[in-house]
C-alpha cells in the first residue's frame, strides 16, 4: 500500500510550452465509489488494476496491481462504467518532482489538468507559470466522476 | 480470464461425512455490483483479487490475481463492505472434480454451500448422497449478497 499526496491543477493551456515524455492512457472504472475506487487502467504497453480509499486531506490510500494487458481490455470493453476515459499523460520534470499532465479526449476534450505527487503534506514546491487555479479535492475533477458527468456537459 | 462454470447446492449436513483437507477464508467487496463484482480474498496463506462479471446462464467472466496478504489484510478492514465473509472451505474430491463445501461463520453461520466447477456446461457429473437443493442462480446465496442480507436474518 502507498499513501499518495498529490495536489491537482488546471492549467493556462495558452502558456504551458508541451512536453515530449507522453504516454497515452485508457482507464475506467469498476466501483466509481469514492469510499472504494477500483480503477482499470493501460498505460502505455502496461495494464494495472488499482485501488483507492477515500481522501483524508490531499492523502489517499493506493493499492496498485499489474495485470495483464489482454485481461485490462476486456475489462474495460465488458465490465467497466462507460464512458471510458481516454488521456495523454505528459512528464515535465522539475527538480526532483515529476508535473503529470493530463490532456483528456473524448467526452472530456478540452480539459487539461497537471498533478503533482508530493513526498510530505508540506513539502514546498515551485510552481511553473502555466500551471492555473487548484483544484485538488474538487470532486468534479476526479477521474472517476470525470466518467459520470464528462467534461463536455458542464 | 478464465470462464467459471460453476453449480452450487445446500448440502444434507447430518449425512455429510466431512473431510480433513480445509482453509480458512476470509473475503469482502469492493463492489458488489452483480455486473462488475470486485472481492477481496485471503485464502489460507495466500490473498487475491477477483473480478467477476455478470452471469450468463450458469457461465461467469472472472479475472483473479494474486496480491500481498498485507494489502488483503488493509483493504478488508478499511476499504470492503461489512459484515466480511469468514468460512472454512472444504475440498472433497470426486473422480477428476472436487466439490467445495463451505461452511460460513459469523452473521452466516448455519449456511453450507456445495459448489462444483464443471469444464463445460453439459457435463455430467455424480452428486453424493448428501448433496441436497440446486441453487445455482439464486442471487440470496451469492456471497456479496450474503454481506447485504447475511444467513442469521433470513
Amino acid at each position: 500500500m502507498a499513501k499518495e499526496i498529490e495536489r491537482k491543477f488546471l492549467i493556462k493551456t495558452s502558456e504551458w510550452p508541451g512536453c515530449s515524455r507522453k504516454t497515452y492512457f485508457k482507464q475506467g472504472y469498476l466501483s466509481a465509489d469514492p469510499e472504494r475506487v477500483v480503477r482499470v487502467r493501460i498505460a502505455g504497453e502496461k495494464a494495472f488494476i488499482t485501488i483507492k480509499g477515500a481522501n483524508s486531506g490531499i492523502v489517499r490510500n493506493e493499492y496498485e496491481y499489474e495485470i495483464p494487458v489482454d485481461d485490462a481490455h476486456q475489462m474495460l470493453d465488458s465490465l467497466c462504467h462507460k464512458p471510458l476515459i481516454e488521456k495523454i499523460r505528459y512528464f515535465y520534470p522539475q527538480e526532483n518532482l515529476v508535473w503529470e499532465i493530463d490532456e483528456f479526449l473524448g467526452d472530456n476534450k478540452g480539459l487539461f489538468i497537471a498533478e503533482i505527487e508530493l513526498p510530505s503534506e508540506d513539502y514546498a514546491f515551485f510552481k511553473p507559470q502555466w500551471i492555473g487555479e487548484e483544484v485538488t479535492g474538487d470532486k468534479r475533477y476526479y477521474n472517476s466522476n470525470l466518467v459520470k458527468n464528462p467534461y463536455n456537459k458542464w
